[in-house]
């Protein structure tokens, strides 16, 4: 069963070890942000640190695995049709668009969205650590100077995670105008078995 | 007064509003892992992903500011001799030197050093984040790997700090080989008023 996440919105599950969860970019150009924790202690959680460190990379994908503050592997991807995350920047939060956008308007969020839809898990918004930006667009250059970019997905492009421990997921469909080239769509997922 | 960090070795105090915190390298190419707290509510912690999207850079130096998870300003970095910080990659841990230096014996850590001297604050292994590693020389290539470099620290290279909120705040002696260019060598800082 594929679930939608309406545009500028989020969802959490569970997901145990060994089921896949796929996600997919219906429509192109559409970011995903997502955090994951332990299912039997949400102090687990997935940490970016501890992924860039192992992996060795700015660049996660097909064949990595995303780790765990507590240095365990909590997710392995297995496919990646697109091939560009970002693991570096925090998800966006009112904040963002008050200090990036000069807005100081409400606006939607991928930290609003996360943080909502894990209160059912007990997950609080301090919890909330940097997420798995999933076809969000970050280059670097040889300074270091960083810039957000159109994603590079074209509409069907997905990737599918292992679960390698039971996991607690959140996901949005993100609500930042520079992550997903001017336009919100939605993201769909689906869990297999 | 110029305090020592002992090779291989951490220590943790509180830094008021206002106070500057300088690090010293006294002999050259050690690092040394910072990691912030909000002294009044230590939930409120340093962001790695918060720092790297709002300064717009992997390199983090003179004029950047570390930022919280809450999106605040912890501390503005007034001085840089060295210039050549990381923001990447997670404390050494246990598990550091058995995934990647493939040595299953007790090694000191950066994680281990941070942890038991924070655990007079109440902080918890658990509550430690992605530090700010000062004198790390992490480098980039245009496909996103990453590779652990000798420090370009020399004898005296220093970095200066201003508290822009009450912090507690942990500072290590830096015991990963490979950070270090395979000697390990003290810490000195100073609290300046």
């Amino acid at each position: 069963m594929v679930c939608e996440i309406k545009k500028q919105s989020g969802a959490a599950f569970s997901l145990k070890k060994g089921e896949k969860l796929k996600v997919i970019d219906p429509k192109g150009e559409q970011v995903s942000d997502m955090v994951l924790f332990n299912a039997h202690d949400t102090r687990e959680k997935i940490s970016s640190g501890k992924t860039l460190d192992f992996q060795e990379s700015l660049l996660i994908t097909k064949g990595d695995f995303l780790w765990s503050n507590r240095s365990n592997k909590m997710m392995k991807i297995l496919e990646d049709t697109n091939g560009r995350n970002d693991f570096l920047l925090a998800p966006c939060s009112p904040e963002t668009f008050q200090i990036m956008y000069d807005n100081s308007n409400y606006h939607p969020s991928c930290f609003e969205n996360l943080y909502v839809n894990l209160e059912k898990f007990k997950i609080e918004k301090d919890d909330i650590p940097t997420a798995f930006n999933i076809f969000m667009n970050v280059q670097w250059d040889n300074k270091g100077e960083l810039t957000v970019e159109a994603p590079l997905s074209k509409a069907g492009d997905y990737i599918v995670f292992e679960a390698l421990t039971d996991l607690i997921v959140a996901l949005t469909a993100c609500s930042a105008e520079d992550s997903n080239n001017g336009s919100f769509k939605p993201i769909h997922y689906e869990i297999l078995s």
